[in-house]
């Protein structure tokens, strides 16, 4: 079995097969170099232009760039190699495959090429360095996430994509014959979740995707999305969400600073915060007091946040505190959706958590009392028939609970200080974009 | 904040909070019993007929089965009560919300409501206990698994569930109109997955929704699965990709034993394989022989197995080798899909692998040539033009890859000898079922 390339200091002077894609050929009179590629790194191929190597060499001179090969040979060192201090010397090479002279996309260099052309050729924006690293990252962060979550006794669901009713936001939705009914595509897990607490499943979360039918071509909107969600029972009001998510961020973004710092400091010149400091939690009113007594600026709505009001709030957090979270609580209901519970004052009991000058996730304690949620419905303007399979997961005794939901794309975006979304998914979705 | 209730015997003698169901009430002449329950154990909650508990009794008397209940106490020993040998001295209840007095179904016994009536209130079927733990171990089992997907250098991928062509099977896909243009639900990652090996991601999984248009009404079929891939890049053979499936699949079950075994044992009658014994390798030839002549038993298909010799098959496995597992190789390419890569012997490189008498995944290295890719899509009678979207994945150098994919549910009834896919989903989707 071939050896990764990160893993050749422990074989030095061993017969080994390789495997990778050639990403340099430097053909010289007497001597041609190699460099090959995996996943996990590089090492440099000396092919030594003698009469021994007459085969090899004529092989070599089919391979271009990109291509991959299966390479046998001996690893040695040799202080004189930039790269590692140490060559492979080759004995037998198979292409495995070719690629073309002139790729569509210059992988090594990203300005080269339009976004565009590059989302076309997906495959090969993929191989830039950065973007391995970045999804290197994001595997680590959804794996902290879980893990989390894992230790402190949730269950994982997987709630239906393909629903009869649209969820609670008034977002376009996809629509599609379901063996002669009328189906939609999920825009959220939300109301499966709350179901959950009903089933008496205390704690759950879901990772998995949900789809917007919104005619948006921002720098930050797709119609296919992956949302991170999570909801806890047994809660007596929304600091217990923010307890959670507080403690399960510090978790995971001290897991990203420890494996992968220092890496993203180098390739994105991002510095990793490890979230250590408490997140301030400030009520909406106070946060507009702030801004105004403080920066002298005042937002044109009451209830809500602008997000010139975000940036500077975030400003205040790193200042004050030195946090790069800061929690907003206490919002007027009439900004938010109607399944949230109301607190004594008749406030949201809800937050939004703003990081780096962004509101990235949404959290409440949810209304769990079938009665009120009806009248809520209806302060709103809304329907409650058109609400009633909802509803009724709230007719034979709910713990009280919440949660939050926020999509993973945002916050990836956050943390790398990347400007648009279509750099932050694997495969992006948008109105004009469905290929690859 | 409220304890939960499996941690009560490290707070005896405290003044708490508990939060939970209430399951039982007992109401004696001069004494009320409930029984709390919330995801984690149950407690008995003991109240005096007392003219000091004169409101505790009024409010009590209020309360139904299966309504939740927020109690303040003290937790005192006694061993009288059979339950754990304590009791919970309530001095203030608050019920924070209602049952009916009767619920849709009984969700104390199963026999007790026709399975359609069990589906339409999942959220109280879920409260069974049998449910509570199918759906920890399934967490448990998803954690694993990716657990050593991390701990080996995959990265997780999500791809995209709206797509613009069909994926490889003849099975019926979902169509919806995208913004004007046709486009399909996905009925597996496996292009997006290859496209990941071409950019050189080295090793990736995905747990994620699949989607099938299938009128199908068995136990086993269902519109909407939870599809569990894999896909490694540099291998020889699909040897490689056995090996990391067993490795795999040993560490999950291994931690599936340790950590549930016993749990499993007593409420499903199940005895969980820690998958210590290496599984048999049988090329499908050699199987068709020892059925034959050991069983005397010879299937209609030469070039496939029937349930029979699945079942026949994994009788031998077990008997021979001591293995629940067994994987049957070399199969007639004519009975595989085009995409799998041919060996030497004009065989496709490809397994199932059966456990406990049923095939439960399919594996096989991949063709990753552009021009034999063609070559074969043209010998199984398709149209080369059709599939040019993933064609174009191997033109620009590919590594020589390989894996595997299945369905969840049907993995958790295997291992939990559950006959309906139905009981193994957390919210089933058929095509007659849209709801819940």
């Amino acid at each position: 079995m071939r050896i990764p390339l990160n893993e050749l200091e422990s074989h030095m002077g061993e017969t080994l097969v390789l495997q990778g894609f050639v990403e340099k050929i430097r053909d010289l009179q007497y001597v041609e170099f190699l460099i090959l590629r995996d996943e996990t790194g590089k090492v440099q191929i000396t092919l030594e232009k003698e009469e021994k190597n007459q085969e090899l060499i004529s092989l070599a001179s089919k391979i271009t760039e990109e291509s991959t090969i299966l390479v046998e040979g001996t690893l040695v060192e040799n202080q004189k190699v930039k790269l590692r201090g140490m060559e492979f010397i080759p004995t037998r090479i198979e292409i495995t495959s070719y690629a073309p002279l002139e790729l569509p996309i210059d992988i090594k260099k990203k300005e080269a090429s339009l976004r565009e052309t590059r989302l076309d050729y997906r495959l090969l924006d993929l191989r830039r360095e950065e973007n391995n690293l970045l999804f290197r990252a994001q595997t680590l962060i959804l794996h902290a996430m879980r893990e989390y979550w894992y230790e402190h006794g949730f269950i994982e669901i997987n709630s239906p994509k393909i629903c009869a009713n649209a969820a609670e936001s008034g977002a376009e939705v996809f629509k599609l014959d379901y063996f002669g009914q009328k189906a939609c595509l999920s825009q959220s897990p939300q109301f499966y979740k709350q179901m959950a607490m009903a089933s008496n499943f205390g704690k759950v979360f879901e990772i998995g995707p949900a789809f917007r039918a919104e005619n948006s071509h921002t720098s930050y909107h797709a119609t296919e999305i992956q949302m991170v969600d999570a909801e806890i029972s047994w809660i007596t009001s929304c600091e217990d969400v923010m307890d959670m998510e507080e403690d399960w961020l510090r978790f995971v973004f001290s897991e990203l600073k420890e494996k992968l710092g220092e890496e993203i400091q180098e390739k994105f010149g991002v510095e990793i915060t490890d979230a250590k400091q408490k997140f301030p939690r400030i009520p909406l009113k106070d946060a507009k007091k702030i801004l105004k007594e403080q920066y002298h600026y005042e937002g044109d709505r009451k209830d809500d946040l602008e997000r010139h009001e975000e940036e500077l709030l975030c400003q205040y957090a790193k200042e004050k505190y030195g946090s790069d979270f800061v929690f907003v609580t206490k919002w007027p209901f009439s900004s938010r959706p109607f399944y949230h519970m109301k607190d004594q004052e008749g406030y949201s009991d809800s937050y939004d958590l703003l990081y780096k000058g962004l509101e990235i996730t949404t959290g409440a304690q949810r209304e769990h009392r079938a009665d009120v949620l009806k009248e809520q419905i209806i302060e709103k303007g809304l329907h409650p028939d058109d609400f009633d399979f909802y509803i009724d997961f709230f007719r034979y005794g709910c713990p009280p609970h919440g949660g939050f939901g926020f999509g993973l794309a945002r916050l990836m975006m956050q943390i790398f200080e990347i400007d648009n979304i279509r750099e932050a998914t694997f495969v992006y979705r948008g109105p004009t974009r469905l290929n690859p």
